[in-house]
């Protein structure tokens, strides 16, 4: 099943995604679930997704996409969780995972511009799979952590290089408006099938500049779960996006930044393309 | 003017110190503004403070006090932001302030535990000045940066120190439940008075542990403010906690760290006292 969040004439709704097109959701679904999140913590998915047959349907190139989870109670960034890239970035090795957090209003959706701020011109992508949490846990172990994943979807963790690296915390650098892209839709678990066989490529003009397979992580999904939930509740709609591949624009020689007119496409094998172009802030 | 949340018995509320009560907002204000988050994003507070008078007033050695804003949408923390902690901890002078971030349900109120988590016997204090902030804005200049605040008031930015130096990254030691003691109330602008001039001191069972005037802070709350507005939107009820001083637990030779039956205080002249027991946590 694949869900979307999406804009319309009537305002911010949600849908279930089939056959090329947003089947947003009805007046009376609309009214138990406003949102994608709500669906998710009520486990209501597969009910939703059963009554999309008799609702409208809009082409998935006539849709305006919003940001998988507008408003999710909270974003944790996994860094340096791919060795290429831990070792291109220089950092060492460590036991546990790297955890940093974005804000939900640096978030933009599918074919929304990712947005370069005034103040940089070092703006790079990072291509990573997202999971959505499903079910409210805290000290959840390894072993029954997939159980607490609603769906995965594509997320570009679009990086401020310059301010990212004004102090050894990440934050500033991760949170501009209009960085984090997430999207197109959610990909439950059933569909998605088989995690660490599956491909991640990100492409800037249509070149590949990071591909890999997931089970490359250093630290797999259920480990992430594990390490977020033991000092964090984690709740529906919650999102921990799970780090990303050597090739960076940052540490290319020379190095290979994000400017206006670009597009870049965040592809997962069994998810889809998330993409992008790239505009200037017009002002902050 | 001084406003607090507490609860009650009809469960969440807010309202009006003064005369040594605490005057919760009566039926007709809740409507209005059931958070004081509403009330400073309306610009309300001096219309509710001008209220008070009828309403019924619990002394405050009886009330039950929660964090001064149990949901901010950002909470933003500010690290080495004075010399002599930036001096114990080794770390090298930056031209920016080193930011991160503390989810909401990480926060406790006045007179609650902090929580010392299972996972730990590493926990720290860190007494902080905390400013509200009262008008949204986004790239604010450094002159204009005091008119966006609501108020102030004490936070204790209990650290998980184990936790918070797994990685280079803060997050996973600044975000265990109940570690971020925040009140006991808002002090308003006009009544505070002169910053720089004010002092701060951190008692751990009575005995002095960090004693600094914010005359020290490297980054002054105008530089904060520019700084983080340029990153992301401030909106009525963000909070910036604005670092600590030299004297934390974990650089004392040998080391000192918060246990059960402890109590801490973090005392700001103009404010008052905020203090906190310390318990184990039971189960995560």
């Amino acid at each position: 099943m694949r869900f979307a969040s999406v804009r319309t004439a009537a305002g911010a709704s949600w849908g279930v995604v089939a056959n090329g097109a947003v089947h947003p959701i009805d007046a009376a679904t609309a009214e138990a679930f406003p949102t994608l999140k709500h669906a998710i913590a009520a486990a209501a998915l597969k009910a939703v997704h059963d009554r999309h047959e008799s609702w409208d349907a809009i082409p998935v190139d006539e849709v305006e996409w919003a940001p998988l989870i507008p408003e999710p109670g909270k974003i944790l960034c996994v860094g340096l969780n791919y060795e290429k890239h831990r070792e291109e970035t220089a950092r060492p090795v460590v036991a546990h995972p790297t955890i940093f957090t974005r804000f939900a209003d640096s978030q933009t959706g599918h074919r929304q511009p990712i947005v370069r701020p005034i103040v940089s011109e070092k703006l790079d992508y990072e291509g990573e799979l997202a999971l959505v949490i499903g079910k409210r846990g805290r000290a959840i172990a390894a072993r029954d952590a997939l159980d607490h994943i609603a769906g995965f979807s594509c997320y570009n963790d679009g990086s401020v290089r310059d301010w990212q690296h004004h102090t050894m915390q990440f934050t500033p650098g991760k949170n501009f408006p209009g960085t984090g892209a997430f999207g197109p839709w959610l990909v439950t678990p059933d569909e998605f099938g088989d995690i660490p066989s599956k491909r991640i490529r990100t492409r800037l003009n249509g070149e590949v500049m990071q591909d890999a397979h997931f089970s490359e992580l250093i630290f797999g999904l259920d480990r992430l779960i594990e390490y977020v939930s033991a000092f964090t509740p984690l709740e529906p709609g919650d999102v921990i996006v799970t780090g990303t591949p050597g090739g960076v624009g940052a540490k290319r020689k020379p190095p290979v930044f994000m400017k206006p007119g670009d597009h870049v496409e965040v592809e997962i094998e069994g998810i889809g393309v998330l993409r992008n172009g790239i505009a200037d802030e017009l002002a902050p």
